[in-house]
């Protein structure tokens, strides 16, 4: 049980309500219980602030409409919500430090910093340097010479391709790839030949990548993720591609080789980004959309069949190859659908 | 060999032939040998019925044009021939019962019920409970607190975070990864800070996740996956989903945060939906139709670029982007396409 | 350091400069120091060319506009350049022969030919057969009875499900699942019954597979994919599909089951291809193109909403719900967008 004073006492905001108040948990609007505190943004239906159980709201401005509850009124609510858990509600089940498993396989010249986690049946290659409070989980495995800075977390069953480095107070989720080969083939005399993938992937500070998200290594020069970048789960980043500072992917995107995305761009769920284009700073690309040439200017672009019914579409999707064809043209052609 | 008198006896059906007849095996309708029994639908060409070597059909009618071979007639031919493999011929590669394998990694407090298999180089971490029967495979993480009921399968290398739930006979392929951190993000002075991820994640019974497939435990509350439902490979659903009873969803699907879907729907493959939104009941979504609303009644909906020829959709384009602008504007662009 | 003379003397091609000048390293135009030797292709704009730093540029056509530097002329600039990486520059981090560690698992009746190597804690299961100079890595499973032909590599963390059969010099990728159950499922009085996958994979020789791709077993038959093909990574292959010699696969691809595609074709990425159709050879699939029928003929096909402005999308997508509607239809829907 946390009293509301102590609370503002250390995150700031003014209080609303009485101080000795409180709270036994955090939980969502909807599924607070009565000793609970939650937070409300104005962009949620106000039907659901005024149905919860909590005792404690946290909003940007002073609602009239809960005056029986307490309120903490602060600029953006979220944050504070999340400090808030950071500091009074900590995740109970978040890795602990742990030393190195006497399972857990560990190379030659290998460079472990102080606090090391590696858990069971992990494999830290020859070569490879960990940082200061380096959590590698069980079954992940780290190639040779991987450097890994201070912070950062490998979840179990990732894995780390030779020659990776990763910034501090990454998170790396289970099931992630990092700097497998990239996609190069090349043509000769009728059959494909692999380009030889010898750059590497240099992920930057404070970056998360979700689970078995894959991001490959370069060809020749290096794959690059920027510092702050938050990625999702099931992402593909092709070779040579470079991320900007705090920019975000959501989950099931595919960038292809050699894409240049600048900074703070929030790419949207499944959207399918192909190679070598350049993508300005502060761009968002709806989901779902296919970007098949570069984006000079900041702005959001969209391009997405509309859903509808099917009959709908099939009416709609013969008028549009009405709009494709020349003039006098039969329509038939050698594919159905 | 099995005599068609001991199927019918045991699985029902009419009998058109001689019972004492005997099959060697089961086979697709092209693949058949003549010691064979396959079965036939009616949306199938009759071509592939016709041209069969089989000595045995399961079919929904009786067929004259397959006079010369023995038939079983029965309502539902695909679930029949089901049972059939299950009772007479079945497969032979499926996980048999091994006990705790010494290499497996067992934590404290673990609660191991009957007949429970525990794979080489598998970690149960520390006060998981498996039920009877359980079947752990080689290199599976699966995480503190798990609770998984009995008869479930998680194949190998697959990886579930501290906390989740599966109900009775569930199968996880592997490389899935159950109960991962949504993707939660909260903006602040020009940088992303993370929300913990506090929820958990409920599987319920007769539950089917394939292989790579992704399912984020949930931010606050917790994502949740009906009784029945299925789930193909490399599907990705995010936190505080909720899936209803025996709803299927194909390959690639991904399915963002906060997204409620009713039962029995059918989601198509690389179908994409974006976050908050609800699905009735009963709906079917065309494969690789974008969903960005919601979904109030039963129905097919659809949303696809018809294909064509490329030089034919680039004329479509060009009409489709006039649609899209303002009269007297110029159609110049930041962007290339 | 190596000498212009001994790479011309060993790969051919005409050498225009000192033969006695050396290189120290292979780079791209753009990463390349003074000493470097790099390529040039007649699609790669030409400045990019004009502000190499690069000693020797290995080009298709004499230039006289870097007359200052060497240059190999030969036909196909990068298959030399790969060629040039493999015999003089060979990648150092490449898997190397180390033999069956004592930290992996192997089964019962397993079959190793000469020179294989079995990384720790990796799982070969009983009736394997790994031809020469395999290489399994640490923590792969590779399931009851694969069979393995030489030169073949599975990297770190794969999953090969029992009776999958892989030919000559394969690379599979981390993460990839291979032989994984098909997404088939038969619906019985209201509920989805399994439908057991019996049939197996069959990979050809000089396959590469990259990570995290999913390739299903068949159902009856085998799921076949043929010689020379190359799929990029988080691609999903179901049951049944048939893929010809030669064809490539871009990354996120999803083709669902029973798919039969030709020779040589080219998939795009992020492209998808529903279940029980037939692609001719020499077919290309533009990146993001749904595909729902067969396709009969050689050429390129493409289906993708032209990206565009949100606000312009917008009222292009009105217009095109627009050409759905039967004349005096209200538009309303139960659904919203």
């Amino acid at each position: 049980m946390i009293r509301l004073e102590e609370i503002v006492l250390r995150l700031g905001g003014k209080l609303v309500g009485d101080p000795r108040r409180e709270v036994a948990g955090v939980a969502s609007l909807s599924g607070a219980s009565s000793g609970d505190i939650t937070f409300y943004l104005d962009s949620t239906p106000v039907s659901a602030l005024l149905s919860t159980n909590a005792a404690v709201v946290i909003t940007k401005n002073i609602r009239q409409d809960i005056a029986e509850k307490s309120q903490v009124v602060t600029e953006n609510p979220h944050f504070y919500f999340v400090q808030l858990i950071n500091e009074f509600f900590p995740v109970d089940s978040a890795p602990r430090p742990a030393g190195v498993d006497s399972r857990a396989f560990i190379g030659v010249d290998v460079v472990l910093g102080r606090g090391v986690t590696v858990a069971p049946h992990a494999v830290v290659s020859d070569r490879v340097q960990l940082g200061d409070n380096v959590f590698i989980g069980a079954g992940c495995v780290i190639g040779e010479g991987v450097q890994i800075k201070s912070g950062s977390q490998v979840f179990p069953n990732s894995t780390i391709y030779a020659g990776v480095k990763l910034g501090e107070h990454a998170i790396i989720h289970s099931g992630a790839v990092l700097g497998g080969d990239g996609f190069g083939f090349v043509s000769e005399a009728g059959r494909w030949y692999k380009v030889p993938q010898i750059g590497s992937l240099v992920v930057g500070d404070d970056v998360e990548i979700g689970c078995n998200t894959t991001i490959d290594r370069g060809a020749l020069d290096d794959t690059e993720i920027g510092n702050g970048v938050k990625i999702d789960n099931q992402v593909q980043i092709g070779h040579n591609c470079v991320i900007g500072e705090n920019t975000v992917v959501a989950g099931c995107v595919g960038i292809a080789g050699s894409v240049r995305i600048g900074k703070r761009c929030k790419i949207g769920g499944a959207a399918m980004i192909t190679g070598h284009l350049d993508i300005a700073d502060d761009v968002t690309v709806s989901a779902g959309s296919l970007v098949a040439g570069s984006i000079r200017a900041a702005g959001r672009y969209t391009g997405v069949y509309p859903l509808g019914l099917h009959a709908e579409w099939l009416r709609s999707a013969v008028e549009l190859r009405k709009l494709g064809r020349n003039k006098g043209e039969s329509g038939k052609h050698n594919f159905d659908q």
